[in-house]
This record gives structure tokens, C-alpha cells and sequence, in this order.
């Protein structure tokens, strides 16, 4: 695959264009033109044609784009046929819901394997997956060699965790602790869950609502 | 408050300058410049300056930032201050996690309230907040008036429920089903939290990654 260095931004929107593909798909639409896809996304038809050109040539001028040939381009893009493992960190509530609920195969994950500190999960299995005893990270982290830790863990001791994963050689961590993960050694590749920083950005546009409300209100009042 | 329309990207990194000066605050640090600032956070010191130059003026030029202060302007900007409440709707194990380990109050939301059609959930109370029956949804919604309503139900049902939920007033949704709703009528504001774009996010710089190092491999074997 041709692999320039493409901006962040353009890169999460490759995940949006898959969701869309997959819905577009399912409702059996067989190609689509840049500007229905960028109408549908809220995005203008000549941003849609310099995303997909950071990774070469889809579409057809006047044709537009077959869907599920797109979809399978951005799949590939993503690493979706990798069979990248992965294994969690601290099965809690967050951990457990990702594990019960979170289809990580659709994805092209498979979690390989669990750690947590409590007696009452060590042995058990989790959505078929084995929990393991937190003291026996480092051995099983070898024996798995997964490409992602999926870290659940309480914030005390998401730092510690994370740095003894990365110098365990796992190559990228999904973090969903909603700390900055902080390495002593080389950092692996950090992808954060900040339910926090999503809530505060739903507070701002809240703001601004009601601030604009309150502007027209006081308008109409003098008019 | 100065309102006018700032990018999206920018308010975006409103909440992680905000952990960010938590942290500095935490560790003692009373004023930082722009340049130490964008250093600790990988952003350029005029991109920091511009990002807070849409809200007024809150460094002194040589100076720096008063870290407390700047805090505190933030918090403002995100509607900290708001008091907002909300609502869950959909007790299962990711509804339950936010109940149970997310702090609501910390980023200036009371949770009052939550739905589920679990008999044996309804009635209860989940960290001191009483599950409603779903049947229930618009006369307490009417009751509560909530700012916010944290949408946790399984896909399937995601669409309909978010429909109710606006058809009742509720001005904006956080979203935790991972699909994109569609509003039959005016769309309240929504704040979509994706699992599965980050994680296939984190695929794609693994792959970035992966490729890069065979690439590496391959030249040092020609040379």
C-alpha cells in the first residue's frame, strides 16, 4: 500500500467513511457520487476526493465510487484484514462491557486473553476470553504477543501498568483510564478513549445554545 | 462570554488543555508559558495562542499563563459552570460503568436520573440514581427537564429512543451506540462517542507501523 504521511484528521475520518459505506451498503446502494457521499457526511465533495487521494485512486470521474469497493479500500487502509490480537487490561465495569458487548472482530481484532487483580475473575472466562492473574502479566504478555493492550485499569495505577506493557513489547495501547499515559522508554502508539473530553465538548456546544438563545431573546425584546 | 463561531478542532482541545492544566495545577506549577505548554502537549506555541485567542486574552506577553487562571477560563468556555443535568437511558454494562465510575459532577453535570426496561433494575437505584421504567421516558423527561441525555441502548434501538428523547425537549445527546442518528425532526446537538473509530484508528497506525518497519528491513537488506 502506497504509505505517505497522512494528516490525523483525515486519517479519523477514514472510520466515518466505513460506518457510511457499511450503512449505504446495507441499504443497497451500489455506487455513490463525492457529492451525495459529502452531502449524507456533511462534507464538501473536493474534501471527499483529497482524503481518498492520500491512498490513491477510487472513484471514477463521472462514475463515482462502488461502494463495496470502497469499503474494502478503507478496510485495508485501516488494517481491518491484519487479524491484529489484543488482549485487556483490568475487566471492571468498562472492561467487561467492552468484552461482553464490543465486537472486536468486526474490527478485525481478537482478544486473546484478560488480566485483572481479582481472585473472583482469575481462572474464569469472560466472554470466552481467560482471565488472568495480574501477577503473571509479563509471562502470558509474551506467550500472547499481542498488538494491543486495551487498558480498563483505575487511573492510580494506569501509568505503572501501561509503561510495564510497553516494556513487555506490546506495540500499542487503547486507553480508556482518561489519563495522558506517560513512558519512561520509548512510547508505543496511544490511542485515548477520553469520555471526558467528549462530555465537555457536548457542554460547549450546550453553552453556546443557550447562550445564542438567550442572544435572540434578548433581541426580540428590544425589537 | 465572546461568542463567535471557533472551529471545531479548536474547541476540541479545550477539555485536553484543561487535563492538562489539572495536571500542571496538581503538580505545583503556577504559570507556564506558551512554548513550555505546547511543548508538554506536541502543539506549536502560536497554535496555542490563536486556540485561546478566540475566547479574549488570558496570558501576559513574557509572562505566560497564570495556570489557575487559564483553569478557570476554560471551565467557563466548556459551561462548567452550566450545571447541567442529565439523564442515562439503557442500564447494561456500559450504562451501569458510567453510573458507577464516571464522574458527572467533575465536569459540571448531575446525572438525576436513568431508564431501563429491566424489571428487576427499575425502581432501583444505581449510585444513587433511580432507574425509571422506559414506559416512563416522557413524563419524567418533562419532569426532569434534563440539558443532556446519555444514550446507552442497545443499536437496534438507538434510533427510535433518540427521536423520543428529542421529540421531548432534550436539547442534546451523548451518544454511546455507535451508530449516527437520524432526527425525523430538528436534530438535538450530538456527541457521538465511537468505540470502533478508535480502535480502527489505532489499526491504522499500527499498520502505518508494521509497514514502515518492513520497509526499514527490506532497505537493510539491499544495502
Amino acid at each position: 500500500m502506497k504509505r505517505i504521511k497522512v494528516s490525523n484528521n483525515v486519517i479519523r475520518r477514514m472510520p466515518r467513511y466505513l460506518r457510511k459505506l457499511d450503512d449505504l451498503s446495507a441499504a443497497g446502494v451500489e455506487r455513490i457520487s463525492s457529492g451525495e457521499l459529502g452531502r449524507q457526511m456533511g462534507l464538501t465533495p473536493s474534501q471527499i476526493r483529497q482524503d481518498f487521494s492520500c491512498f490513491g485512486e477510487f472513484g471514477q470521474q463521472g462514475y463515482g465510487y462502488n461502494v463495496v469497493a470502497l469499503r474494502g479500500e478503507i478496510a485495508k487502509i485501516l488494517g481491518m484484514d491484519r487479524s491484529y490480537s489484543a488482549v485487556l487490561v483490568g475487566v471492571g465495569n468498562i472492561g467487561r462491557a467492552l468484552m461482553e458487548n464490543f465486537c472486536f472482530e468486526q474490527y478485525g481484532f481478537t482478544l486473546k486473553g484478560a488480566f485483572d487483580i481479582n481472585p473472583e475473575l482469575i481462572g474464569q472466562e469472560v466472554h470466552g476470553v481467560t482471565v488472568h492473574n495480574f501477577s503473571e502479566l509479563e509471562p502470558v504478555l509474551s506467550q500472547l504477543q499481542p498488538d494491543v493492550a486495551v487498558l480498563c485499569v483505575p487511573k492510580s495505577m494506569a501509568n505503572s501498568i501501561a509503561n510495564e506493557v510497553a516494556k513487555a513489547g506490546v506495540p500499542a495501547i487503547w486507553n480508556f483510564t482518561n489519563i495522558e499515559l506517560q513512558f519512561e522508554e520509548e512510547a508505543p502508539i496511544i490511542e485515548n478513549i477520553h469520555f471526558s473530553d467528549s462530555l465537555l465538548t457536548l457542554g460547549y456546544y450546550l453553552a453556546e445554545s443557550m447562550d445564542e438563545a438567550a442572544a435572540r431573546a434578548a433581541r426580540s425584546n428590544h425589537a
